[in-house]
């Protein structure tokens, strides 16, 4: 067994991850936002989940103070956001695609939006455990779910039985 | 925007998750583990996964003292393990396609095995956000990904471009 990071790079290239995209408003009133591969269901009673990030990313600095975020739940009609809201930080909104929904937060449209507070912070080394409390949300249109896998967009398929 | 349990697990159902099997050994010495569609990269360098749990889980006594798990990366040649992982806790180990890895940890077949150290577990309400160092692995057969959504198992499809 080798306990290398070519190993574990290469495990979490054979996984998949549903795709998110989480944005805020910094203390200077400026939207923030970035595409998350981590976001995760905690419970649902109360509705929590949970997304990671680097203390390097350039929205830690407004997450870190804020008390909430827009969580936008992609499916296939949102490949663009995703692939936008990765890239360039400068760029992410510079879109008429966005409006001001509650608390100020910037929000998208996708085919779930969840409004949360953030309940948590947990530093890891040089990242983030964030835990966040579900308190409002919208549904869009039904879509086929947004997966990353090997570093690009695609969606489900059900097995053959 | 209803903040209703509804409209969060309508949310959550138009979403996917990559699957992994996390295992463990109880202080009394027997397998235990468990199906999970939450696990997450935090890190790269070094190597740290996030998973969530609840504290209600047959799992969680386990977790909750043991010092290290077995992460296992699912892919579509695991769907069986996947169902069986997340039935029945006393038949879960019945059957003898698993072995004693590292630390003692009942390691099945599958295309990815992380060995990782528990760092830190966060109590959040009724549930638990682990966060796991890895420090050893292997990969198996390279497989599609197994992929939770809509309460079924499926994998990746790319998209058309």
């Amino acid at each position: 067994m080798l306990p290398d990071l070519d190993l574990f790079k290469e495990a979490f290239r054979r996984y998949a991850a549903g795709v998110s995209v989480i944005t805020a408003r910094s203390a200077a009133g400026e939207p923030v936002g970035f595409t998350a591969t981590s976001l995760a269901s905690l419970a649902a009673v109360p509705p929590l989940v949970t997304f990671n990030m680097a203390l390097s990313a350039t929205s830690w600095p407004t997450i870190a103070e804020t008390d909430h975020v827009a969580i936008h739940l992609l499916g296939t009609e949102d490949v663009a956001l995703a692939s936008r809201m990765a890239a360039n930080a400068a760029h992410r909104f510079l879109g008429e695609d966005w409006q001001e929904g509650p608390h100020g937060l910037p929000v998208f449209p996708a085919t779930g939006v969840l409004i949360a507070q953030i309940e948590h912070r947990q530093p890891v080394h040089n990242n983030a455990v964030v835990v966040a409390r579900v308190i409002d949300g919208t549904l869009g249109e039904q879509e086929a779910p947004l997966v990353y896998h090997e570093r690009a967009f695609g969606s489900f398929r059900p097995l053959p039985n």
